[in-house]
């Protein structure tokens, strides 16, 4: 962590129709943004104040902006300063059980794009470099490379989810199982929580979206707005995804419900068979422990035997019964 | 599957006026498109990046249209690239108990339409068939083709769900049934499971049909927006069944709580009726086991049968008692 | 039936300022139609596709529309083709105990109107009849005529509704009888059925009715609009009773789950009461049952009595005491 | 009631410039109606049809609204007809424990209004009195008084809202409390009946109000806007605690499940507790009472006492764990 | 309190270029307004009726306005009156285990900005303070002195959403630790109570912003705009926090309910293992406790014993049986 600290500029590139042309420092980039068909590329992780003076100095970034950069917790978003477009998007890694949330933010003016990584999050350095292998897409300017970082955030919601969904598989196994337990329940709350979370992170992407899409932000030209329909329909799926699953997990937890009432229904009927099972020996067992004087079935030769044979039939009987109709 | 993978391009032939007039070779398509009031129309079956690169390549379709198209798992959904339309629907048959999805994409041009099947579908050839028989209709032009491929693809989401509400009438009897079983619940919730899926594939289409029949996209004309709406019409039928079905079905499984908790209930009162009639003559019994020498009644010439009669009686008059408030 | 299908044209006469001025054959319609200020009002019963045919022939009608008008099994809907309208309706009756759906379709142009019915629905001869009656009003044209059959549909909507709320406040109390029974549950669920059935005839006719009140239907003169108004305001009417009485439906849903557990707890308090007052006799008999030799109690005089005596006092005060408390 | 109804027409009155010149027969009204800045307020109550007429031909009402107006059991509503505006309030009262429903109707005309009241609701007497104390408010026209009549009936609902927040407040202390009781769900379940009666009389509300202040009726000036807009926020305000109270009484609903079901579960235990205080004593009696000729303990000087005291002190050694886990 | 209240006016300030420019009186506060360039910030705090009126006539303030100030208790809103905006917005701070709710009121006008406290808030000198301290912000005019009022008291619903949040963690543990508690469903109900608060307070704050940010309010400038979007911003947080937070407690209540069966049917089965493990020696000692004359065993020498181990041996195995399956 410490060396990431010492390290808050991951990059600083200039480029020039789809090429590199060179590393400014950013305390010169101002000359570079001066160039015609120039624009910089910035990556920066958790910045600390002076950076972000110098960064907001250079490319004349609002207040309002650049202190929601520093001090991060922001909600996906996007905001449109004069000529500048500050973005903000979550980022999810699963780590272990646990989801792993970061976020980004991005500044696009017309001849740069700056990259503010905060929390847990890949490298953007595979997302650079790719799109360093595509000068003709990269070309079109940092729009493009918006949309490359954006794509890239996205594609990490996928194994997201499908971890999520194959716990609810998992969940879903464990319910309608024999045994209702504790943890299920448990289970299926944490797994809400965890699609909440997801859901939080992915569902103001769709607005943001649309509004790079749609509206007249004449920083995105018209032959790379469909790349953000790209972004946006992967973004619509993944929503799709997790109000299907958080669907199936309410219903899941009233299924549960309905199992674990069998389940009590069950024991008290397997309880009822056999108290009635052992309680008629007893009954009878207890009448010819009666210490009448004139009983005369205690006198008999074979009474014991009898009175045995007799319940123990009719201990069977009930047996036989409650097994047939499912009580045992 | 083999011959199908050898024979991706199920069909490809021009049309002029509403009739056949060749069968043109994929590779030589362009020439046809040069050709007044002719049109293409083609049918591929999970076509491998070739075989798209070249269509691709004589139709000027955009990158991520064929991206979609060749990775397939896409959401239903309509996309403008320029003049070109592409179009992604979801097909759904019932294969036995299950839902066998698969998924067609469109593109549609002004004088072409491509079709590309993808996963379980059924053939579109009776449809080329019967469009082919009514040239006034086909003369239309490729729209006219988009309309009957989409609504052949409706209209199998009708046996599919008829046979959903089949098994949800299944249910309903179960449910209702005198016992409450385990799989109840578990079939309650796979046939929710089911719905969904169908739900993920109806529900975006009323929004294509939508854009289809309103929207101004000049590849549609005035005269053939109709028949989008009767797709619409159709879209719009199906979403409402599906809906109907999820809401019997939360219903359902509320009801079907409220059935094991009565039949919980009705398993205690049976059990605390049983409890009763045995548990008293066991305590008359006790008491005349006890051995205190001074106890008159042992002595009584009668006494036994009288307080076996006696205790009889109560268990006699208990048994009517709960009979006739339906404890037991 | 059979002679209601022979009789499929149930009538057709021609209007002029309002007052009928012959009944014209289908055949020859076309010659009414020319002339000016008249308007042609047809009612057809489930007609063949003959019919229909010689129908759409002399009006003019789309073939989807006409398609729609003989397969039936429609949703409400309204749609324009060109200069004419096509509106679904759906008919609700209550037979005995279940509701009875049917369908009419209306074509209405400039100068006719057609209505079709389908399934079970009220003969129109009393809307004709009362039309009539009235040509200062008739002769606003076929779109008064529709409305007055639009009405006529939906005041046959009230009385099932009203019969709906009923059987909502039968339900009540027998939920909030004191006894649960399985049979209250299964009631509660078929309501929730019809309902739904009424809710889905209804509810599209909000719309039907917006636009025939509101949007640009050149058809439809703004002096009869204020009459769709009040078709409207009778729709919302009737969704907002159904949206009630499901609302209310499913709280009572929830509501007879609590009175079901209530039940059990009374049961289990009962039961346990009792077990109570007859296990400690029980007990205390097991006690003086035993064959220690050296049991002082077992010599005194008046030991049995005695035990006896204090037994009986403890279950009488077990007695008062749950009683008390509610427990019995 | 009687009297009532001989005495339909309250009050008719003519002002001008706010102040009251004179009070005309209703047959006499066109003759007021003529002068310039003059305006008539009449107040009927369940006028008969005759009165209605001369009502109608005096202000040139339609036909619908005049057929609504007398039949009643309207949804509030606002319609306009040419110049007239014709609104329909629902009224409220509490009558005891019950809600008393009522409806006013207003004819709003260029210079004239006229209230007619329906069932249950205060006299609008002191509303005109107020009115006719303000001139320099009520010289703004029939649109004034109309604000000073709604804005009278929605101050009505709020003493019925609280008296049902406070019903709420009991009823919270009711389920919280120790024992559950059936008529605690009953009375949830009432409840939610009375405020779905005053979301009823209330939402629609909104509506009307948002059209009086924005839309373009140009009945209402622009400074008298503001005032509607005033009755609107007080409707908003009484939707949302109505709105609340529901959401509480859904949440307490279920509440009431989850300790009705502790409830049954604290029965259980406690019995189970006591079963086995009760059940050991037995068990041990009737170990000790069995008939064996070898049972050396039986002869035992101090056996009796031994397993008395023994078993004593089992039973208060299960009594003393169960008290302290919370069984007993 | 008292002391407060003598101090009504809490602070009266003019401004000019960012600068304090006087402490007017606020009967002489028409002066400072005439001056070009110059605006007046005005704290009151529960202002007497003759405080408000001098202040309406100095600021020509619209009745209704100034009639809703001295009522308090209104909801969140915004409304423009002619060129002067009134505001309404709610304070939360938590108060111990309370919320404790207040309303800070805002006029707004081209050259002052009046708010007026009610009830429980923090005081806004320090707002007014920090304002002072950046004259470059404050000279944007009375719009960024509303800003940094409305920033402030959003800004206190932070900590309250956090306690909050902090509590729901805590019911978690409580809800999935072992034993279900009566006090932990109370629990549940009171913080959905204060999240239904607190959702009142937030959710109107998002409309109130956007109309701030982007209606065509000309007292609002275009550099000011940003800033409310700050707030905005927080609002949308808030109320996603407080959405997320219910969405949990609803789930956490039904997974209660589960866990409370759970623990139902745990205590049911324990109870039936345990009745088993007591029922069969009573039996047993039942049968041997017979009278019968001819009982063999009853004379064997090792009979006793023997029956006694061969109970225990059986007792032991069903509770080692029970134990395996988790009865126990």
């Amino acid at each position: 962590m410490a060396e990431v600290k010492a390290d808050r500029v991951i990059n600083c590139s200039a480029y020039c129709e789809g090429k590199k042309v060179g590393m400014p420092k950013i305390d010169n980039v101002h000359e570079d943004l001066k160039i015609k068909d120039r624009f910089v590329w910035i990556g920066l992780r958790e910045p600390g104040p002076e950076m972000l003076k110098k960064v907001q100095a250079e490319f004349g970034l609002h207040d309002l902006a650049v202190e929601d950069a520093f001090r991060a917790h922001q909600r996906p978003k996007i905001e449109a300063y004069g000529d500048t477009l500050f973005i903000v998007l979550r980022t999810i890694q699963m780590k272990g059980e646990k989801i792993d949330l970061g976020e980004t933010h991005f500044f696009l003016g017309r001849n740069f794009i700056i990259s503010v990584r905060h929390g847990s999050s890949l490298s953007y350095a595979h997302v650079r470099t790719r799109c360093e292998s595509t000068p003709h897409l990269l070309q079109k300017g940092p729009a493009f490379a918006l949309y490359a970082l954006m794509d890239s955030i996205v594609d990490q919601y996928f194994p997201v989810i499908e971890t999520l969904e194959e716990k609810l598989d998992q969940l879903e196994e464990k319910i309608f199982d024999e045994t209702q337990k504790r943890e299920t329940t448990s289970e299926i709350y944490q797994l809400k929580r965890q699609l909440m979370d997801v859901k939080r992170a992915v569902s103001p992407l769709i607005d943001i979206c649309n509004r790079l899409m749609r509206f007249d932000l004449n920083l995105i030209e018209d032959e790379t707005r469909p790349y953000f329909r790209d972004v946006y329909d992967h973004a619509i799926r993944i929503n799709e995804m997790v109000d299907n699953a958080r669907e199936l997990l309410s219903t899941s937890l009233e299924a549960n419900l309905s199992l674990i009432s069998i389940s009590q229904s069950e024991v008290s009927k397997r309880f009822a068979g056999w108290a009635a099972i052992i309680g008629i020996p007893t009954m009878v067992a207890g009448i010819y422990g009666m210490n009448f004087e004139f009983m005369p079935e205690l006198n008999w030769r074979y009474g014991y035997p009898l009175v045995l044979t007799l319940t123990l039939g009719l201990c069977g009987g009930l047996y036989w019964r409650f097994k047939k109709s499912g009580w045992l």
